[in-house]
């Protein structure tokens, strides 16, 4: 194998193209010139479709945790009572964000690899009319769960007053998102998942009724206050010094996504998780998730028979298979296959090729090919799987 | 003229370095990674004779303004009593994030171009002992005011209990600073300026009596939650997905740094302060500030026979030279050079000419080749002035 080779399957940060790299490089200009105006009207209204938002999509400068809790800031108040959805670490993240705010956190959880089912959110909205936000993952990138974020939408507007607020930050950009249709009130995704960016960027729309909660919102905040975004709007400007360089590159990033079709990104996306996950069956590696609640972003693994940190190793070691692991109880139990951003049906194929060979390295009686054979009939198949 | 050539020459961002342009080129990996652990471990300890320090140097994603309000957020509780030293703009600012964290705020101001003197903040500080932070700009963008640090930082030790926090943002890297000996207790400076890098990093030191109250701090945070850094510091990690792109750049900055050497980088702008003073001396361009509160890293013009837009014009459109304005009160009034970072004598030089062009065209009555002549003459004469 080529040294220098290495193959990032991660769920993110994600490989960069190499026309977005270029587009990094470009030349330093000052972040309130002219030129820095119209990046930003040129990249702004194309950031709407990936979100499905007729509303501004904001960017700021910092990691996807910033963006969370951007998020929580805006919209509570201390003591505000809120309900926290926890399908794994970033839930739970979301939780000790609202924790750190002083506010009554309420958390909700399944056990790891299952969805929230809305109508346990139904029953707790119903009985706790206070609760003045509800807080989601859409897709839980510890667990590789993609919550139903249209029904729980659904349910937290029939049943409560509360506003919506979702972490896209791991399939925004790779899965179908209908903010406004759906009701989602506040997104936040990053840079560095499935659209294709090194980390360094988050982005965060807001609806009217959430706008309103904001501009009334009293809670000291600074650089995370979305007001100040929101009116250097109309000088298509930032508050603050934008990260001009991600900026070139997110330009580019619009210029791929618009090329391939948004549509078709997300349907190579749906494809992407159905070759990986028919590979798994057929090579005998339990899923955690169902077929319901599975990411097209991400898929993880929860092998009987081996250690996942073992096969892990031999992967990056031999093969330059980048792979991640368990966080906190599933630490070692599974591993978790990346497949969103720039990645494409060949990258899976190759993926699924290079894991069969780490099957046959561990000694673990799996047939060679069996897990390729599959994701290629999947694909022939457009998708359907046997 | 090149039509795709273009000189930055503003008070940051700066122009990249080819070959930082070339490490932050590097295929992305994992955050969580040995690589990127290594590369922190590898950052982290030469960042602390750019700072003068013995403590470590945070690295947070975001702007410079998200490292000074971590700066407020964790050494105040609201309603503690603070003084902001404000010379410009950036002081301003750093009083509204003091505001917006419900601080009881005093602010000492000094007209545009001037320094804050020493000797008020004694007498400040000796009639107002419950000040608890005293926050400072070491180089206030707006003005080109270099702030006697130093000496700042003296009188508060000596007068008081407070800390000193201080906004390097626009020196830090290019001017020499010895946080520990002089007795700065946070210090925060940003990727964009004399650190030749794309914005989007900003870092943070603190002072054992600094960390001391950080720890003991209530304040709700979270993101910008020191502790929270100090303690992935013993992992070789970052609490939240590191910017890893600006990492791979850092990296070969700090290489470029100790080649030239760390003390010749501060010389080098002295000079080229000098330069660029003698040279506007020589073509009669009235300077904002004194020699003694000068900045080595940008200075400002003060034109009383012409418009400062108005060149600022001529030279971006016709010669590609972008040099900053004035803001609020001093707009259309002042023009600032910027000459820091990835900027040598040869640049200088450069920028000069090109002024002198632009003055031509104005038609002011300047005789071409004298400020280029004054400058040529500060550099063979070491720094010396006439």
């Amino acid at each position: 194998m080529l040294s220098d080779q290495q193959f990032l399957r991660i769920p993110g940060p994600t490989p960069i193209p190499p026309s977005v790299q270029r587009a990094i490089l470009q030349p330093m200009i000052g972040h309130r010139d002219e030129e820095t105006k119209m990046l930003l009207q040129t990249i702004r209204p194309r950031l709407k479709p990936i979100f499905g938002t007729e509303q501004e999509v904001l960017i700021l400068a910092g990691s996807g945790t910033s963006g969370l809790e951007t998020a929580v800031v805006n919209t509570t108040q201390p003591h505000d009572e809120v309900l926290v959805l926890v399908t794994g670490a970033f839930g739970e993240r979301f939780a000790q964000i609202c924790e750190a705010h002083q506010l009554v956190t309420h958390r909700m959880e399944a056990p790891p690899g299952e969805a929230i089912a809305p109508e346990h959110v139904k029953a707790f909205l119903s009985a706790n009319p206070s609760i003045k936000v509800v807080f989601a993952t859409f897709c839980e990138t510890s667990t590789a769960v993609l919550n139903p974020i249209q029904e729980l939408a659904q349910v937290v507007q029939q049943n409560s007053d509360a506003l919506l607020v979702v972490d896209g930050v791991s399939c925004v950009g790779g899965v179908e998102t209908k903010m406004d249709d759906w009701g989602i009130d506040v997104l936040v995704t990053g840079s560095q998942k499935a659209l294709m960016l090194p980390p360094g960027l988050t982005f965060i729309a807001v609806s009217d009724r959430a706008w309103d909660r904001v501009h009334h919102n009293p809670r000291p905040r600074f650089y995370f206050d979305l007001k100040k975004y929101h009116d250097n709007l109309v000088k298509d400007s930032t508050p603050f010094t934008p990260a001009v360089s991600l900026l070139f590159g997110l330009d580019q990033v619009l210029n791929l996504v618009e090329e391939e079709g948004v549509k078709q990104v997300f349907t190579r996306h749906q494809l992407m998780m159905k070759m990986t996950r028919s590979a798994c069956h057929a090579l005998q590696l339990p899923l955690l998730t169902t077929d319901q609640s599975a990411s097209p972003t991400v898929t993880a693994v929860y092998p009987r028979d081996f250690q996942a940190n073992e096969l892990r190793h031999v992967l990056l070691k031999e093969f330059g298979l980048n792979l991640a692991g368990g966080q906190q109880e599933l630490k070692n139990k599974i591993f978790r296959i990346g497949h969103m951003g720039y990645c494409s049906l060949a990258d899976v194929l190759q993926t699924i090729s290079l894991l069969e060979l780490g099957l046959a390295r561990l000694g673990v009686g799996r047939e060679a090919g069996v897990g390729s054979a599959a994701a290629q009939l999947t694909f022939l198949n457009g998708g359907k799987t046997e």
